[in-house]
């Protein structure tokens, strides 16, 4: 299988970071997306999104979708378990997984389409009509970020990873969300939010963040 | 266990029919959400979220978001598995539930939740401080629906269910977002997505879709 990939977007990077914590190897191949090439004609018959990952299985079906491609790869090799290895460790990852992508990487991606010269009539990420956009989202994402980072700061007071157990799928979210919102749309984790500071060193870390 | 549940929304709808699909019965109390008892502190000391569906386990412990309801009620009780069997399944179902869930639901949401007076400054679902209400994202959610109806439609043209195997968490969630996007929102199926009309219809007379 082949790993459509791009080296500074926030959701390869979410399966990136998954291989290594796997210790799983997968061929890959970068897509410009900064040339606009998820964009035209040869990836769009790969993917017709235009969007990035995306996981060419030996049989020419793709996957899309950076979880549907982690919880592939969990099925194929289970250990260590990322999603959880009994009911409630698995309802907790993706409870956790839900609230950070909802609020927190919408943030993000609010804040970061809506506003940038760049993203003109592109206020969707991927292959869509023309979209304007709507610059009062970037304030939208304002609150909805103030709240993730108040949320997750609490959840973290008395734990060291997300979801109460072992390092998981729900903790790869939040590196990558924190890190993208960061340096693509300007919203950082202020120094109140000290859980959080000191989970993001610990996560940071960990020899998977550089994958 | 006891699930907090609204007769008429989505996300609680979509547990439902996951549990009568299961035939598992679990306690129910309602939440009166057009009275607004989800903003309120009684319900808010059980999820500060504010939002239905949530699950109280028997210690006290209570798990938000409708798909880890679900996703943790499957690894209780897994067969019917809804979420896959097997890691192709698994990658095909959780694709399509994104993809569903990010086309289709949020344009549903953009559209009910940014144009009525119902919603003014109540932008985002759930307890969150005074948001704006934002017209134009009622505008981009037209766009993402019709992109939505197309896909699912070309998707459903040789298949049955939508994941390519049994009915399937995609499945339900797609019920779920037909039927709320046009109840709630005024978007609607057109008479030309005739592969998503038999597969609606066929969902439909599944008893779960009337739990």
């Amino acid at each position: 299988m082949k790993l459509y990939d791009a080296p500074w977007a926030p959701s390869p990077r979410r399966v990136r970071i998954f291989l290594a914590e796997k210790g799983v190897v997968i061929d890959r191949e970068h897509v410009d997306l900064r040339d606009g090439e998820h964009l035209r004609d040869a990836y769009l018959r790969i993917n017709p999104r235009g969007a990035v990952p995306a996981l060419e299985l030996d049989d020419g079906e793709v996957l899309c979708e950076s979880a549907a491609i982690c919880r592939y790869i969990e099925a194929l090799y289970p250990e260590p378990s990322l999603f959880g290895a009994d009911p409630l460790a698995i309802g907790r990852i993706e409870s956790w997984t839900r609230r950070i992508e909802g609020d927190g990487y919408a943030a993000a991606v609010y804040a970061f389409r809506n506003r940038s010269p760049a993203f003109v009539d592109r206020g969707l990420p991927g292959n869509w009509p023309p979209v304007a956009q709507i610059p009062e989202l970037a304030a939208r994402g304002m609150v909805m970020w103030d709240g993730f980072v108040s949320a997750l700061d609490e959840r973290l007071a008395d734990r060291t990873w997300i979801a109460g157990g072992g390092y998981s799928f729900a903790d790869i979210t939040a590196l990558v969300t924190i890190d993208f919102a960061k340096s693509a749309a300007k919203l950082s984790v202020p120094e109140r939010a000290k859980h959080i500071l000191r989970w993001h060193a610990a996560a940071t870390a960990r020899p998977s963040a550089a994958a």
